[in-house]
């Protein structure tokens, strides 16, 4: 049984694969949902294969397909079509993310569904999307950052492209589909009403570039990367201490004379030069010398004590181990239990949707091994 | 009037201010919701003092408000507050990103609202939730960063720390809230209860960091930055070419020989050292120097022309000039045309949420100015 949730009662069909598809109907999985992976015949989803393992059994796949259910099926099969079409028949949501053209191809297109399965809601995540020039090419997670631009804009000037160090070309694009397709059940319920969703992995890129747009549709600049800082807020940024790096986030001029109040440096609050936020902006390496010989002389934890008193956001750069240990962590459950059958118990990253009608457990079901549920799913459609 | 879409009819009122709480009713006003922005007394929502501007319009306000409504109240005052709670009486949503309690302080906790206004669904984003011993904390996108390790793994070893170059700290959070608030609106049509949505962004950045969490919890590795490459696929990264760097994702053996076949390297696809990714990870450094050494041959648009006749996934990494100039930006209508009566006609990025049923027109209407729209609002109140 899925976990009680918002969408407690819904069913996902789940044909997507590797991880933009699958991320979004992770969350719905999380929020209530019984998604019924439909994977091909063994090897299954490729995910299956990505590290890290543990007994043989891939923590990456285990991840993002927590508490779904397997079934495998040939949708070239006619035998597999018949199965697969009575699920559609029960579901309320399908979900793909092949190479556009490849469900029209199978007959499964959104109009052929649309036609016999009218209250059946259709998402599609692909890399360019179901329209444009480019749809039908393939894209991947690293292109996708390539081509948005989000890599242009992130790393140090003059330096080598820096890759997010998280798949935000796939994690992008599922969250965004998950936004759209729980809009479209919300539809659905309003007014009856099935719609088809189609998001692109280029197009979310986009999305998310944020001020960099307007600073070229607007200004005509063409924003680069800026290191650790913020492109218009100043002191914004990562700063260096003795004994490493912090940030400091100063965002308006009353924050800046707690700094410069903070740091005992008074004149720094006096200056001209730095009274307000764009002429810190003209004149932010002569502010930044200032800071770090400032910074410099204490511990990054020393820094964050005294300027915490002072009332100034900042914080530590933590690496992975020290962001899972942060105390708000445990209290906000953001670490959960996962008994995986075959590679044990299993640390992941939790849910932070979190619902006060819906508990929060701190365990989750496994992942399912390739064609777990099948017996059961076949029972249920009286096969 | 809002542009139709699948949360037509519905209608949030927003305490919402910057970024994070901004961008989740952003995304609710491009799938057609009414929102109203609820602003505090002049200057209202901090971001219209935020660049880049245009006649003294921040089009940073106007790019995530577009579309909104605005009444200027002080929710101190007793007038203002009998406003308010007529404006909450006919609401689907409230939304607040305020540090946690003050809703409170004002006598508009989820309890209070919930006891009052039995159907409104009400939505927090904070910098670290409405529980755990963090919670009362303000935090800042660039602290949330830090902390919640996304900087840890993006950039390069052994150099200062790199801002990813968009607020991920705050349009995360936006992104999840707008995911657990249409979650909620469905479950709402379909149960009658309406629920409390509590959403961190400390949390959403550990929900983002993917693989990275596992490498840890798994295998006890705290993973550090990677520069432009993939911590477990390769070639899956950035690679140098005669005229820059472009883009290589061979996600799979199979691609990986289509690479070697594209480069006229038989050699590499025969040699035992790179036969499958496992191997090719052991080896990356000396695989990485033989295809830089046949990438180094051509300018970056050869190499994409014939790695692309190979079949192998590939592309630029683009500017932002050049990834707003991308056909599929104009043919899926990723910028869109805003006329704001101040700034003049406007380019913003457009809507990624794309659904069959709804139109996607090609222009928006624009941000309001500050209480914009208090005379009509008290009229429909009947004030």
């Amino acid at each position: 049984m899925p976990q009680p949730g918002p969408l407690s009662g819904i069913t996902v069909v789940d044909l997507s694969r590797i991880l933009a598809g699958p991320y979004a109907t992770f969350l719905m999985a999380e929020m209530g949902a019984r998604v019924i992976k439909v994977e091909p015949p063994p090897p299954g989803d490729d995910a299956r294969a990505y590290g890290p393992y543990v007994n043989g059994v891939s923590t990456y796949f285990a991840s993002i397909n927590r508490g779904k259910e397997s079934i495998s099926l040939d949708l070239k099969s006619a035998n597999d079509k018949a199965i697969f079409e009575k699920l559609l028949a029960r579901a309320d949501v399908v979900v793909e993310n092949f190479r556009p053209g490849t469900m029209e191809k199978l007959g499964y297109g959104w109009e052929a569904l649309h036609a016999r399965y009218p209250r059946l809601i259709y998402a599609a995540a692909s890399g360019f999307g179901h329209s444009g020039p480019f749809s039908g090419k393939p894209s991947y997670d690293m292109v996708v950052q390539g081509l948005g631009g989000i890599m242009s804009i992130t790393g140090h000037p003059g330096l080598p492209p820096a890759r997010i160090g998280m798949s935000i070309g796939d994690i992008g694009a599922g969250l965004y589909a998950a936004v759209a397709i729980n809009a479209a059940l919300a539809h659905r319920c309003m007014t009856g009403e099935a719609t088809k969703v189609d998001i692109a992995m280029f197009d979310c890129q986009l999305a998310l570039l944020e001020n960099a747009v307007m600073r070229y549709t607007v200004l005509g600049e063409v924003p680069g990367p800026l290191g650790g800082r913020h492109p218009s807020i100043v002191p914004f940024e990562a700063l260096e201490t003795e004994d490493g790096w912090m940030i400091v986030a100063a965002g308006n001029d009353g924050l800046y004379l707690k700094l410069c109040e903070g740091l005992g440096r008074p004149d720094l609050a006096a200056d001209q030069r730095y009274r307000t936020n764009d002429l810190r902006s003209q004149n932010r390496d002569s502010l930044r010398a200032e800071l770090v010989k400032e910074l410099r002389k204490r511990k990054t934890a020393e820094n964050i004590a005294l300027l915490e008193k002072a009332g100034v956001p900042c914080g530590p750069i933590n690496n992975i181990e020290q962001a899972l240990s942060h105390p708000q962590v445990a209290a906000r459950n953001m670490l959960v239990t996962v008994a995986d059958p075959a590679a044990g118990t299993l640390k992941l990253a939790g849910n932070p949707l979190k619902f006060s009608a819906f508990p929060d457990p701190p365990t989750r079901a496994p992942a399912p091994t390739l064609d777990r549920d099948r017996e059961k799913i076949l029972k249920e459609l009286g096969l």
